[in-house]
């Protein structure tokens, strides 16, 4: 994919903070028409931005956590944007836009940017999605990212990778979840929430997260792993969560030199290698080169391993495959 | 990875229809310690397998179906093969044995072979390790390999495109997940199966089913999807459904100059390629290559996009991720 003027016009306008432009160009991305290393050196430069992730059960209120973290970001005068997704769902293209409506009294504030993704068919995945949406964001200005994902799947891990910190939001009653997860959980989790800490089994509830955090080999570089009681309706304890991922985000900006560190970056960079070559893997094989092996793949008792090894002699093939 | 004289030994073994070098090798592939591209020309060769997979929602009684399926496939003379995994959960590993103790009255037959899958850390995930120990199955001389998952998501999707015949099994009370999943449904499913069809509402699911795939656009180059009536607990509709998988075997047969054989071998192109290319840059990434890059990586101003593009004109890197 080349990059034209108009393409160009959309970025610098992106730049310059238009809102409009930015969800035109994140429509572009979902719909697999905008290949974000194509216009890198457009969107370089920008100052940092915190990526945010928040993952739970389905249920564990996240949609009013995220709502007050808005307002206490916004009381910081820093621009937030809102990324969800439900990669839980392929077909329905996961946009589920109900959920956000609580969300919604955000929606006169120009410093808010709220978006449902999903993946309309593009190449690459809602996670490819996801981490290209917040790298325009951030071109954009948008200091606070917050992404927001339902379940701890596969999908659910790639698109917490993309975040700088990760918090999982859970209820009293998610002790199943917990129970099932919580290898995962561990591997991912940098601040576990308690919502709806009101009810009953909340006490309960924490101590099994301390006592998890305790016994569990996951070596964060020294970061020590919070749990942070808070109720969703009336806000009690997300002043503290917001505190909290401010001291994880301090925390992680004076140990660049860690390996956790150079571990995020690393992730990043070869799942993006990986993406991109599959998406020019995909266009090399559904494009003409093909001719010569089309009797081949006809022939089911050639099998695709041995059909793979002759493309990789292919001088023709691998151009394409990196270009 | 090399193929040293141990490994030529072992697929040697597997190739005469040794159980135990089968499992073994299986096991091998999990744990990400055989690379079935570099024993391509061992295993090729072998009869033609068939793959069924059999997806659905939780509790739609697969597990009972499919011990009815192998007595049929016994009853015909020929090696079974059962490869399970329940991907929704990354973290177990996936291998949810319990489930299969229906199955156990077959493991006394050495023609059967009956195997839960899980990723045990390898690269490339359940899907990949399915089609891979599917191909060991096929060179070991099993005939029908079935293919369990659950759900429909991303990865189920993944799992089933290997199948050649892919059997959807609801119940009467699945109603709602036809609903939410119904075009990945009509994009997967060669066969419906309603099992437990002595419950109420089995002949309103029966009347959805045949409504849905009316109205569809899915085009299955002139197969028309039937729907299968079931009862896993007598057995009931087994051996339709069984015939119904030969004769959609026979279909793809004698259809295979059609769009539709070619789609699914370029399908299973497409990921054994992308799959390859991801576990050798994984490989060339977290090898010594990276020393010129780790400044430019523990610099968090500089995008993962810009590191990537110079990786891409780096000889030694090409030559890495394209041995």
């Amino acid at each position: 994919m080349g990059i034209d003027d108009r393409t160009k016009k959309l970025i610098d306008k992106l730049k310059q903070g238009d809102v409009s432009a930015l969800a035109r160009s994140i429509t572009l991305i979902e719909e697999g028409e905008l290949d974000i290393s194509s216009i890198e050196d457009l969107i370089n430069g920008k100052g940092k931005s915190y990526r945010i992730g928040f993952t739970g059960p389905p249920g564990a209120g996240k949609s009013s956590l995220i709502d007050w973290l808005i307002k206490h970001m916004r009381n910081s005068n820093e621009m937030v944007g809102v990324l969800a997704t439900d990669p839980s769902s392929p077909f329905t293209g996961g946009a589920i836009l109900g959920d956000r409506i609580r969300m919604q009294h955000h929606f006169l504030d120009q410093q808010v940017f709220i978006r449902s993704l999903g993946s309309r068919g593009a190449k690459g995945g809602i996670s490819r999605i996801t981490r290209d949406a917040s790298y325009l964001m951030q071109a954009a200005g948008y200091k606070f990212i917050i992404l927001e994902t339902v379940g701890v799947g596969q999908t659910e891990l790639d698109i917490m990778n993309i975040a700088d910190t990760v918090a999982v939001v859970l209820v009293p009653e998610s002790g199943d979840f917990v129970q099932t997860m919580k290898a995962g959980l561990m591997e991912i989790a940098n601040i576990f929430v308690v919502n709806k800490a009101d009810r009953e089994g909340s006490k309960q509830m924490l101590n099994s997260l301390k006592f998890l955090i305790e016994t569990s080999n996951a070596v964060q570089d020294m970061w020590q792993i919070p749990v942070v009681l808070t109720n969703g309706l009336d806000g009690t304890g997300t002043d503290e969560l917001f505190r909290t991922i401010l001291r994880h985000i301090d925390f992680l900006n004076s140990h660049t030199d860690t390996e956790l560190f150079l571990r995020k970056r690393l992730h990043e960079l070869k799942q993006i290698a990986s993406e991109q070559l599959s998406t020019n893997i995909e266009d090399a094989i559904n494009g003409s080169t093909m001719g010569d092996y089309i009797s081949k793949l006809k022939n089911p008792s050639i099998s695709p391993y041995k059909i793979l090894k002759q493309l990789m002699q292919d001088k023709s093939f691998l151009e394409k495959i990196l270009k």
